[in-house]
């Protein structure tokens, strides 16, 4: 299983690492799963955010995280602000057109 | 034609009813309809909401409502709350990279 | 790369355009881009709309806009209010289905 999860909204942080805990923790079959986030929500990536640690906890377990450099750019934040293993990105919408191309299911939290 | 509608928010039942409304009306060809609520969305498939009766019409025509076993228990609803059609499913992620990969289109209304 | 944007509230379009700016900017490749409006988000489609320009350049640069008809009837507009490269489709939900038959990523800004 693949999924490409989208958080645009900071309000939707909580439910989307609630939604990719629930999937790893039930999942039957291996699952590759990349979190995209773009708009405002790239400031949960933010090493002060509250939820963070649940982050760093998820890509141990092999979760991957990005951030689209557009949004970094327009938010003012840069990259030495936000989550170490956070990948930056050139561009989400590319991302998101990439993995549904490469079969990855989309999930907008 | 396959489509699964993804409903999050309890604001969005009454637009994604009227959507789903509207596809199974105007639909040429066969039309397969599932809906997965999962969130604060699984309380509107209590058995007093207002929309139920849209809900129970509807499924009355093939279309497949389905709730998350992890969204019911995190707010607390029992399964004998909610209406008898509702499928509880045990993941909703799983359940929308399922349907994806078998060839639904995703819609989040 | 072929991509359909799903608009559904007024307040995601300054967010959905800067996206598709963004996206035909910085496309390798050809890029298809349908942006598909329904619900309330089709008043964003008339004529005096604050980001009708943006929409206006990005059709010339081939970006199809879309108004679902079932919405617009819903919102009381008529067709000659929109703008005039926006082409009515009749059911939008349909639309968003068939985009991703034929190999549209979904995006749901």
């Amino acid at each position: 299983m693949k999924a490409v999860f989208h958080v645009v909204e900071m309000e939707k942080w909580s439910l989307s690492l609630i939604n990719v805990r629930n999937l790893l923790r039930d999942a039957k079959e291996d699952v590759e799963i990349v979190v995209v986030a773009n708009a405002e929500a790239v400031d949960g990536y933010t090493k002060d955010f509250e939820l963070a640690h649940v982050m760093t906890k998820q890509n141990a377990k092999g979760v991957v995280f990005e951030a689209c450099a557009n949004a970094l750019k327009a938010h003012e934040i840069k990259e030495d602000e936000i989550l170490d293993f956070v990948e930056v990105i050139p561009n989400s919408m590319i991302e998101l057109i990439k993995k549904q191309e490469e079969g990855f299911a989309y999930i907008r939290p």
